[in-house]
């Protein structure tokens, strides 16, 4: 039987190329090129509470670094360490080497190095810390939106709700039992898991959006929820065309419109970027998405607030009228589902 | 009901002074000072497996600070910043009120800023990330120790792992049950509980040593354990001098003395630094205990070692003969509680 020390080395412990100093010693080490300052982010996924506790270890592995890379990626920042703390309920030695494999598999694709962490017994819990370089003038921060920005949205939101609600179906007493299992096909039922479990950070967008973009951020906990972050820290309010929102295919097939709205704009796990620019920009964003084959669609605009306004996101439909969400997005202490206060 | 935002904001976020960017975007951003390298650490505290269930929350707030406080000071680095993430069972504002409390008494003491972290609902889980910033040439590293180098102990070990003790022993069905209630006093029993759930890191002593120390580790898995990875990564073996090791009043009262060697060599939580320096430094580490009025202790020697001798620990007695003990440290995942393997 393995012990701590063990485990770790065996799974996690790689010799460094950048750090000064890697894992195994009370501190690691790292260096920050001149120029270059240091962003850093944290992420904590809870068993039962962020992802289904037999949840393949391989994806979680995945999306236990991808969440934090899309942070990175809303900062604009070239990936570099990251540490790695986990809760592990027992050491089971299969589980910690599909986890490991799956971890690795993200890390190396974007350079990133393990230079550090912690392990202990305890409810499954991962935290993973992030750490990237990026020239401050260029980083994108919420509170830099601008009165008269266009509102962009990279790829499209939904799916990952849309694949927590196919868990969610098969399980018994549920909200919509077996409704969805009706409508989607096997593919695209397969695709919104992988949006939900297996998310794509969009790290080279977030690096080509230096200099081009005024502000952003990921959209983890809804395109609503995020988007106000960002008019609340920077004094702003929203208009969003409805009609606009790119919508996935798997997602035009549910026929009930309120999921549909539910999973679009409070969904949350998208890891898509909402970021803001100025309409001069509007060609050097659009080769950006030729150049990585991924849509960056224009969804609204955003507008100097006073008061009350601020944070204030109206949604336009296609007549005209305006439509009232329910649902804001996701908090994990709030009592009431729409907690979030509506803002129009 | 606050909801999560609103808690965050009400007990952790406060300007940065130091940091570009700090609680409240999707990374915090900052900078690293020319020649100096970013020492970062991280530890998670798990309900149950590192603190009773019911623990102080203000103690625990500075606990969990302390612990990475005690790696940056086994580095030889000046604290700076922290990221602190928890999962939490319940919104409840009067346990992160004293939480945070307890957190921010420690973080301003040592003039570190808290520059992120996350919150969610989940069991409760503790996990701060450090960081701080040394000039690398000094750092502390464990690799570091030469043959020859002597071995010093600052304060005294086995406080901590009495007081847990002593909690254990309030529980019916312990292995001592009441014993030790018996011949410890109230304030010998206060003092042990204090170095178990408020302990000092030794951030001072850890800066004192750059250029007198050729190596150092915080002791948190227990003397015999630290010791042994010192000595796993610098490739050498020990000679200890059992009756050079200080002993605490509270701990030389207690009759038994399988327990007392117990609690001295294999305790953890002590959060002391076991460090290692060339027989010239001697004066030099007397006048760092002087200055800091922090008792230094000589309690053994390091040699060369080849092949199993590597991690060889010898503990001599006073009479000449060497001690066997059974327990070497604490380890999550160990199943026989002598997993960590008898090195002689």
């Amino acid at each position: 039987v393995a012990n701590e020390f063990a485990l770790i080395s065996r799974y996690f412990k790689r010799a460094p190329r950048r750090a000064r100093l890697g894992v195994g010693d009370d501190c690691a080490l790292l260096d920050v090129p001149t120029g270059q300052s240091l962003a850093i982010s944290t992420d904590m996924l809870v068993a039962g509470q962020h992802f289904f506790p037999g949840t393949d270890p391989y994806r979680l592995g995945r999306k236990s670094l991808a969440v934090n890379l899309s942070d990175l990626a809303a900062c604009a920042a070239l990936p570099r360490h990251a540490l790695l703390s986990l809760a592990l309920p027992e050491a089971n030695e299969a589980w910690l080497a599909a986890f490991s494999e799956g971890f690795w598999s993200l890390a190396d694709a974007w350079d990133v190095e393990l230079i550090g962490g912690d392990t202990t017994r305890g409810p499954l819990t991962i935290s993973v810390t992030i750490m990237g370089e990026v020239d401050a003038r260029h980083a994108l921060r919420r509170d830099a939106a601008r009165d008269g920005d266009v509102l962009w949205l990279s790829g499209c939101t939904g799916e990952a709700a849309l694949g927590l609600a196919c868990l969610q179906d098969s399980h018994p007493g549920s909200e919509m039992s077996g409704a969805l299992s009706a409508v989607l096909t096997d593919e695209q039922r397969r695709q919104c898991l992988k949006r939900l479990e297996d998310p794509t950070p969009r790290v080279l967008l977030g690096q080509n959006l230096r200099g081009v973009a005024n502000s952003a951020i990921d959209i983890s906990d809804g395109l609503l929820a995020d988007l106000g972050h960002v008019l609340q820290a920077s004094g702003l309010r929203a208009d969003i065309e409805l009609s606009q929102l790119p919508c996935a295919p798997a997602l035009k097939q549910v026929n009930d419109q309120a999921l549909q709205r539910r999973c679009l704009l409070s969904g949350g796990d998208d890891y898509e970027l909402l970021f803001t620019a100025s309409l001069s920009m509007t060609g050097r964003i659009q080769d950006i998405a030729d150049a990585l084959q991924l849509p960056l669609t224009r969804i609204g605009t955003l507008h100097k607030a006073v008061g009350d306004q601020i944070g204030l996101i109206r949604l336009h439909e296609a007549d005209g009228s305006l439509f009232h969400p329910q649902h804001h997005g996701f908090d994990h202490f709030a009592v009431a589902s729409d907690q979030g206060g509506e803002r129009e």
